[in-house]
């Protein structure tokens, strides 16, 4: 093992876990890249062996979710949160509406943004129980330019698992559970994710975009906001963030390797299931969501007794288990069961919580 | 040595030579970062040790440059490119007029892009002449918003090693030659350079940025778009990228370490020296711009005869002089000789040189 003496289970919610062949062929690229004699970080993106990096992470991605024919793939800075305001910005004029799904903090995030830019139908939310659900019960008004969700919340532990019909484009946040199971790329008309979760490291975002939704508004979009701008250079406009679209790249042949996203789901489902199993079971913790929504990436609990709650953590600290005290929006714990996490991690979590049952009894 | 078997000589014009010792901490920093058994590609931006990673870097950016109080220093994404809009973005009103000096590629692109957002005056251009000098008699209107310049031509091989006096806010591109000399940040508003050159990989991009000038337009400015959202957070409004932020830092140690950037000054004066001397010695090159206006980062010339230009490239890869191929703009040759590269390698160029004009008697 290259990167630790003592074995850390690494539940972070981003940046998370990456799979470690992807970590020692990313130190290997700095040492020397393809062959070259120099490192990835000091070698232009216009030589052909990053060419061929770029190239290949678009192929993998393309292969890997079954892109159809009419989209495109691009890597772009600036993370989930520029695209919240990229997205309004090519897609909805001044006068029009577009209609977002409001199920946790990034996406009132998103909605917040397209206000800027047009007016917004917030067409639900669960707010009111602190995003502990995800809304069904709406409709997708036909007259609005684009529908947006946010497919998994990091924060507050809820995952889309089926997606609305709409006969309007379909605009989807993917960050923290894109390549966590397959997706019909073909109901969506722009998916986007910053990959610091289950695809690489921060510094570059993931954008696949059906072409032809792109061109209709009339406001002029400055040069590096535009989305054809990067479809017609290849995401090479300007310089790109080399080194995380390497990355990126070997972690997803990685997840090729695995299985692809077929073989993420199996893992992450017995993942999710042997942990909320555990939460249901122990009588000291409980879960926050509402159990049809709960996701398969971000564990959030609680304990029935707060006041313990440090005691845990401690013990947490104690077993190596990294990264599981709560966002503050929702309190108690968070777990990450992010693709690279390895089933024996989850499973050091769940001795633990039962040895903490054990010793508060 | 660890990234090379071969030693190359790296004239990249970017992404560029890094220090050998910012790589192998780099290195370090994936396999075990400060100690948590974890890498830095897989931990929380907001963990303490990575917040300790930021404002180190704000830190060293202020001592190396002496930076006043009253200046916010930012590691953003989207490259200088991204800045050609921000700066209109956040400066200019519709009604408004800015002033440009336009000198090369970057410039122009800065350039039009202001046009997007308020009215541009184009002071002086040395466009006809393909960049090959940097204009001075220009007048920088009192009324004007801002006035906008490139402190060094990466294409063009230009440097402005004087800057004009001026009533209005002076902002500047210093992507190229930044932390490569002193400069008196008192004289500029707004500074901002791609890191990809003397500071570090492809992927963040440094804003130096008076405070006072910010907040003065009335459009609406998006979340990601706007400096002072970024200024109140430190850089963390949403996650930085993290692994560039870190090697920026490994790197500007090294500036610090080798006397900050009066010994860089020192060390690419050497070098500049060394190479323009041989250009206007040897019988067979000649540079292509004028003498006051050479740039010490980019060194541009060309062959008498261009005939013998692949001859002269040929050699070039024989003795692992790599990067030197000048860009399609101007032809021939371009030596970049960042902070990061030995004056032993401008050595190596140089013999070529000289071993080319020998044989070609």
């Amino acid at each position: 093992m290259t990167n630790a003496q003592t074995k850390i289970h690494n539940f972070s919610a981003g940046p998370g876990i990456l799979p470690q062949i992807a970590l020692d062929n990313s130190i290997k690229a700095i040492q020397n890249f393809a062959g070259m004699n120099l490192s990835i970080l000091e070698i232009s993106h216009r030589s052909k062996q990053f060419e061929a990096v770029v190239n290949d992470a678009v192929q993998i991605v393309k292969d890997l979710l079954g892109v159809p024919e009419g989209y495109s793939v691009l890597f772009l800075q600036g993370g989930a949160s520029m695209q919240f305001c990229m997205i309004p910005m090519n897609l909805l004029d001044e006068h029009e509406t577009a209609a977002y799904l409001k199920t946790g903090e990034w996406a009132m995030r998103a909605t917040k943004e397209a206000g800027l830019f047009g007016k917004v139908n917030v067409l639900a939310t669960s707010e009111n129980e602190n995003y502990n659900w995800i809304p069904k019960d709406y409709v997708i008004p036909a007259d609005a330019k684009y529908f947006h969700c946010t497919s998994n919340n990091t924060i507050f532990g809820t995952e889309m698992f089926s997606f609305p019909e709409s006969s309007i484009p379909v605009v989807c946040d993917m960050s923290s559970d894109i390549f966590s199971r397959p997706i019909d790329v073909s109901k969506f008309d722009l998916i986007y994710a910053g990959a610091q979760k289950n695809m690489g490291p921060a510094g570059v975002t993931l954008v696949i975009v059906k072409n032809e939704i792109l061109g209709h508004v009339t406001r002029k979009i400055p040069t590096m906001l535009d989305y054809k701008v990067h479809i017609k250079n290849g995401s090479m406009y300007n310089t790109p963030p080399v080194f995380a679209i390497l990355v990126c790249l070997e972690t997803l042949k990685w997840v090729k390797e695995m299985g692809g996203v077929i073989g993420m789901e199996t893992r992450n489902k017995a993942k999710a299931a042997l942990l909320y199993d555990e939460i249901d079971r122990n009588s000291l913790f409980k879960g926050t969501c509402v159990l049809e929504d709960r996701s398969r990436m971000n564990v959030c609990f609680v304990l029935q007794n707060p006041e313990l709650e440090e005691a845990f953590l401690n013990l947490a600290k104690e077993k190596n288990l990294s990264g599981i005290k709560g966002h503050r929006s929702v309190g108690g714990f968070r777990a990450s069961l992010y693709n690279a996490l390895p089933i024996e991690s989850v499973q050091a979590l769940v001795d633990a919580m039962q040895e903490f049952e054990e010793s508060n009894k």
